[in-house]
């Protein structure tokens, strides 16, 4: 970066998608337009918007096309920004923009998530670049730091607070004392959470951000479908409150590790202690901690969705591979016995009962009912529960501990 | 990055200075071999490690040299690393070394901020690159962050944890009550606090990080001595209680901002809500919080200290060089009109007082004698100050409130 200025030099990119995070692309582009040609030596120009619809009003309306072919049939268009979301079309058109020798560059993590491989593949098959900062994160320069500055780490173990939505409904129980379907219905009012809330809520989202994660940390893609993945639905503000009480803050966790040659990953609520900086990423924001053989333990920490934060990290990428710094991935599936069993995943548990427990008696007390007990894989905790069941308790919560 | 294997391609490397970073750098290098290998593809090899001892039962014992003339004069060597601390020789030794167009990575935050501009003119004459991730915030990869992930974004403030050794001393002074030379007893046992602590404990080390930060957000490097700089000598565990009890952590902050086409840059303890992620940055860990026009609040949490992620930090430019990612700088000197007078600054202040003060009554209040005023410059301080000794209250303590 801060190169020498190529006078006159454009470099001319299209945007897919001229939503939030299309418009946003655009506007970074716009606004730090000076600030950008100084540091990359030439100019970013947007010479094409693809969308279906017009945008009369935009001071971008003549760039607008609805004919994606015109964008992949002009040689002057280097990179393609993709922001439409969902998978299809995203991944035809970003297979077609490299096929036509173009690098492309997506906020998208549902199209990386499920279809990475084949869209790495492509664009090494055609010696162009494909990158996705902003699909972790939004703003957060995650995917760039594990790939650059922590390169020369063996990554042990990353953990995050990948949805800024389920995690201000969290932080809203926890300070308010706010039921679940009152804090989500505040989280909609501030626009934090759409009208179908569920890729949030249920952990889809972060699921699909742990699975990149995972596939920058070890190489090795896993399947969305499996990884394990719990949401926040049944999260009680009763155990919000007894977890703040003994000293931890209840969180949706996307998690992944490599232990004895298998990649273990997933996502479900968890109890974070307070001396873990996770604990105090609090509302929106998101943190991701990474720890690494040499560094340590590494948190980022930021807004993780936004229409600026988000068009930061796309025009990062554009920046990144315009200059020659792109990243090429060497991913390969994650086979399925590369992949911990969820049963085997061995945590201390925080459980919930009515009734009187015997079996629980030995274990940390953690408010009415509650009790946080020693580590134990998944399978024991079922079975811990079966026990329960027998005893004549009813399970009215499980949520894991981290660490 | 993870580019294809050039197949026995190897890369030589010398070591400058073989204390706890140098050694850290030549064991990252050696533990990770094969993975840096697979990723950069090709191999880095330590060559040579200058030092004015031997090591006789080091297993690096064999490259270890006295003489620098061998290094400079071998044109199988890329890149020196220097870790030796210090101005002299290290600035010597680094221009030497670019001059026989060698680049040259460094730890050193003195030799940055002190002879920065000129080991920059020094790379660009001789065509190669002078790299410093280690010298602010140990592990944490925040100058690279700002150079490429956050380079579309007009920075507009950096405040940052920057030094390890003052958190942890005033992280015991909040948690355990104690005192500063107490805590400052308890840092020196657990290894972070050295014999002398002046550079730490009077802030000179945060000075000069803050200094590095100052000039990558603005291109303008501000001379150590002209930032106002305060340590945390005079903090009383009373002040650090008080500012507990009003939410606020105390910390020293190292703080840069440009406004009005000025740089203001200084440090000096201050207190840090609890909203503020800053706030939770415990013990040794470092924080560092960007604040940039499309990102938003970015913050990198992590080491800043530490053989192995200081080494880390070294590697990274050791590896962002070779594969030719490197970064250059187009630093200039910050004149003196373009520098805030710190008189100028503008902030809250905490101050504690004995004796009954009709001044300080309408502020809220934070403890025995303690108020937080509304927001004042540093020249109005002091006058506040010079009023309330007329007054006859003997000014207990001052701190500024950040934000």
């Amino acid at each position: 970066m801060l190169t020498e200025r190529q006078k006159d030099v454009k470099k001319y990119i299209a945007i897919l998608g001229f939503g939030v995070v299309g418009g946003g692309c655009a506007d970074v582009l716009a606004q730090n337009k000076k600030l950008i040609s100084e540091r990359c030596g030439f100019e970013i120009e947007v010479k094409y918007i693809l969308d279906l619809r017009d945008f009369p009003d935009s001071p971008y309306a003549d760039k607008v096309v609805h004919d994606y072919n015109i964008i992949l049939n002009d040689p002057e268009v280097e990179l393609v920004a993709e922001m439409m979301g969902g998978s299809h079309p995203a991944l035809e058109f970003s297979l077609s923009a490299m096929k036509a020798k173009k690098s492309v560059v997506t906020s998208n993590k549902e199209v990386v998530a499920t279809h990475g491989l084949e869209l790495l593949a492509c664009a090494k098959e055609n010696g162009v670049t494909y990158m996705f900062e902003a699909s972790v994160g939004g703003g957060i320069p995650v995917i760039h730091t594990i790939d650059t500055s922590l390169v020369q780490n063996d990554i042990k173990e990353i953990d995050g607070i990948l949805n800024g939505t389920t995690n201000y409904i969290l932080t809203r129980m926890n300070t308010s004392g706010a039921a679940f379907d009152e804090a989500l219905a505040e989280a909609r009012e501030k626009g934090y959470a759409e009208a179908n809330p569920a890729a949030d809520v249920d952990g889809i989202d972060a699921c699909r951000k742990i699975a990149i994660l995972a596939a920058l940390a070890f190489g090795r893609l896993i399947a969305p479908e499996s990884i394990h993945t719990e949401g926040i639905r049944s999260i009680d503000s009763v155990d919000v409150a007894n977890a703040s009480d003994a000293g931890y803050a209840v969180k949706l966790i996307g998690r992944t590790f490599a232990e004895n040659d298998k990649i273990c990953a997933y996502v479900c609520p968890m109890l974070v202690g307070a001396s873990d900086p996770l604990s105090t990423v609090n509302d929106v924001f998101n943190g991701i901690k990474i720890n690494g053989d040499a560094v340590g333990e590494v948190m980022l920490y930021g807004r993780g969705a936004g229409k600026m934060p988000t068009a930061s990290a796309v025009v990062s990428d554009i920046i990144n591979i315009l200059t020659g710094n792109g990243v090429s991935y060497s991913w390969r599936r994650a086979e399925e016995g590369e992949i911990t069993d969820f049963s085997d995943v061995v945590s201390r548990q925080y459980i919930r009962v009515s009734g009187e427990s015997g079996l629980l008696a030995s274990y940390k007390k953690a408010g009415d009912g509650a009790y946080i007990t020693d580590a134990m894989s998944e399978a024991d905790a079922c079975k811990l529960e079966k026990a329960l069941a027998d005893e004549g308790c009813e399970i009215k919560a499980r949520i894991r501990v981290l660490a």
